[in-house]
């Protein structure tokens, strides 16, 4: 992100967590969990972030708004291994213009340790398929506390 | 397939080959590659049996022709490891009204042995997502031999 | 599987459900979960099968025993979109003298429709990585009833 | 990486490119690559570096030599969709004392854009699955220079 588009929407750090258990097709032959397989696991608890918010990303992507990454970082920082019970904690850490930046830490519940950390922008698109000033409508939605909403089923 | 389906076109076994390494991604902890994979490489397989024939399911999929899979069967006979470079032979068995059958052998090159049989269904699919007849000018591009037109890059 | 093994073990068709959302990035172009993905899911909910009666395959790995799949096959009967809840029905049909068939059936809760049947065979394999006779122990836990024990977490 | 571990062997940027098809099922109902693939894609580059310098990491890995992945970094920039021919270009930035950088870039060839940037951190692991001195042996492969060496098949 540029570092001279302006921060506008300071959001309190309200964490989702998504619990997951790991597949054995996400390990390699390392014995561990694959190191892609952790963006998946990213994106799914963005799915939740938006549920605990009452909404979905896919009404919106229905509407025409996607939210496709431009950038993604990630330490992994310990063990996670076939069946393991992770949980991953996810909120939104800014929100620019016409993008925003989700950050994750991953508890592995079986070993008790934080595993990993990253982040992830993303950047606001509409039916134009360009880059768009996030409309009032859907950031009213990234600033809903959890608890306020009812938690999507 | 309905058994009653009547076959109109046989077409004659005509293999493709596709060359694929194997990734680390792609094993499991048991040190081989995951059962999974195997679809994604039929797959990649699809693509180069098309290309052979001087056309791209690409192209096809741009002016609203899908084909999804209704089926698919796989036997697991040797192993496939990390590394190993596999030659995925892909042919079409049948070619029915709306559907047709591709199946494919699976060579590993590392160890010289057929690892893998299987075939799966596809349904061509129009504009309107639902099954249609194969239109004639696809039953063309089906019927071609591979070395009569130039192959794709 | 040949023909020729007897089979010993009926076994009850007892089944075990598994819920599983589709994650983003187990869709396609074409808009649905790709076909490889069911697998994954099958996995899953083998894994589930497992807890249901008390053991994890997991643990069982860690003693050496493994059980690789030999054969898979798959229905794709209907859709499958980004963030359906799908649940996996998973039971086994036959146990033979070193082999056993799962057998699946998914059901899309968002559309209340069957969308998947399928199948996987798998060999129980030892410490010398070579087919064995699934020993008494082993035969104990895959003849158990789910209910019986307590599923574990 | 921590900033006190002092860099020790500056690497030439010397350049290994791998081609890459992108397969239909890395893309995701956007109509994109989806974003966890490009790890896969770092990977598979990693694996022609290697060739490149006359070694596999896979030879390493059976004499016990391991490199998790501890770090990655991905700028997405633009777009890479289903059928497109990228080349993944991968060079070694630093190594360290038990840790090296990998950095990459990859051209879209279809589109003639750089579509992605992106970095991993690597540790060197031995047998007892702890982060090791890298040894002279594998420091002088990591310092060969593609060219001088056959490109292994």
């Amino acid at each position: 992100m540029s570092a001279t588009e302006e921060e506008q929407t300071p959001v309190p750090n309200q964490v989702t967590e998504e619990r997951i258990r790991v597949r054995y097709g996400e390990t390699d032959q390392m014995g561990h969990a694959y190191y892609a397989n952790y963006l998946y696991w990213f994106e799914q608890a963005r799915g939740a972030w938006c549920r605990d918010r009452g909404f979905t990303d896919k009404a919106l992507e229905a509407q025409g708004y996607l939210m496709p990454a431009v950038e993604a970082h990630l330490r992994y920082k310990g063990e996670v291994k076939y069946d393991d019970w992770i949980v991953v904690r996810v909120w939104v850490e800014q929100i620019r213009r016409s993008a925003m930046q989700f950050q994750y830490e991953i508890l592995n519940e079986t070993t008790g340790k934080i595993v990993t950390e990253g982040y992830t922008w993303h950047v606001w698109v509409g039916q134009t398929k360009t880059a768009i000033t996030i409309p009032a409508e859907i950031r009213a939605l990234l600033n809903r506390k959890p608890g306020e909403y009812e938690r999507l089923p």
